[in-house]
């Protein structure tokens, strides 16, 4: 493995090519530009598609309604010849497939290739990831110019990954990785996380309603009771307002059953 | 969080059920059970499919196609009329969604969802996820059925997944995580590794050659030149067959300039 030099964490990440090679449906071109987008890639290489690009009407219609606002990418496409004219640039080249070659390669899961991908980019090296034709995946020569072979855990009786979901799910690995798996949205919290005090506060409450209300059997029982519906409200993760509410809840039981005593 | 009890670790895994929430198109239903057999996933639920189930021909004909060979999973998918109905046996449920929903409610990526699906399908739970309707996702009274939400990393200018890129991204951390991320193949090796002694003796040979061949200048350089030669080879992770390989290539050129000189 080439010696990789780090630079300062905040330099931006150089992030994958992806690299098409003589794709064949324009909808599926499409659909890759899409997948590229979600998760933040936009160099798109075309190796000899087999209806040229961009393509004839009909089909460049069918690419471009496929990649649902991700046209920019498909804009910005560079067309080449050949899979040694496409990496020509790039310092690292990944190939996907779903089957052994029988090429002594490292093999990574798309996890795996992101966390090396990530490394490369950060110190500047230009990487590329090659996806092969729908119907057949890349061939042995276009594989042997990879260094590393890139595939997916999945189900031996189904193993076909059409190729826009290949790209999704690299992309997904890479985007994962670049971000630290940063979700866009956490949990919906109207008031913090109750503290404790606040908790057991509701606990002794309900407990003194409940022994006006004649609930708990005298003895020893009362404790392994009240243990267990502490153990219900534990489970909760509540909320300040949470406390609250169960407190006006548990407030107007009471007060129901002493307006009807 | 309900106590999770441990089972014996070889007991069958159970998992998780793909709840599809009013689907539109039957091409995506068959793109989803395509993506459900893809990562060992057949429990899938319809709940009111636009176009009714099973579809008239012209629909059934676009799932059944679309589904790519993983037709069982349509054939065995199960019709109900509301979500609470879809849900009824199952423990725990999960709901994808793309924006935040203002209801407090755990969120989690898909491979934190399928870490904790994993955990509690090996402790006997009943879990499924809910997918809502291509246009809009679910609504609001749809995931306020839900425990937790699971959401994707996407880059915001294009966070917009489709249904069945949603099932694919689920029920691959599902069987990343259900098999320990397991590849269907590893590295290609016709030979083991090499041993260190092997790659040594190879590095003597090869100086010793280039020393005859006038190829090392005299004094303190000779070093430096022999040690980054040595990297060169080192980063290529040699077999015993390589090993082999470079000998008789060294041996080759040395044998020819003899011929010559």
């Amino acid at each position: 493995m080439p010696e990789i030099v780090a630079q300062q964490p905040d330099a931006p990440v150089i992030a994958p090519a992806v690299i098409l090679v003589r794709p064949q449906m324009a909808e599926n071109i499409g659909m890759c530009a899409r997948a590229m987008g979600n998760f933040g890639l936009s160099d798109l290489r075309l190796v000899a598609p087999r209806d040229g690009w961009p393509q004839k009407t009909r089909m460049k219609k069918g690419a471009w309604q496929a990649a649902s606002g991700a046209t920019h990418i498909l804009d910005g496409a560079q067309l080449f010849e050949t899979v040694a004219a496409a990496i020509g640039d790039l310092n690292r080249v990944y190939a996907t497939t779903a089957r052994e070659r029988g090429q002594a390669k490292p093999v990574l899961g798309a996890d795996g290739a992101a966390a090396e991908m990530l490394v490369r980019g950060h110190a500047g090296e230009r990487t590329g990831i090659l996806f092969g034709p729908e119907r057949t995946g890349l061939d042995n020569d276009d594989v042997s110019l990879a260094d590393t072979i890139i595939t997916f855990p999945v189900a031996p009786r189904f193993a076909s990954v059409n190729l826009a979901q290949a790209v999704l799910l690299t992309g997904y690995e890479w985007y994962k990785a670049a971000t630290g798996a940063a979700l866009p949205f956490a949990a919906h919290l109207e008031t913090p996380p109750a503290r404790r005090e606040a908790v057991t506060s509701f606990f002794d409450f309900l407990e003194q309603e409940l022994d006006g209300a004649g609930y708990f059997p005298e003895g020893e029982k009362r404790h392994v009771m009240a243990r267990n519906l502490r153990n219900i409200f534990h489970r909760v993760e509540l909320h300040e307002q949470d406390v609250r509410t169960l407190r006006r809840v548990v407030r107007s039981l009471a007060d129901a059953r002493q307006r009807r005593g």
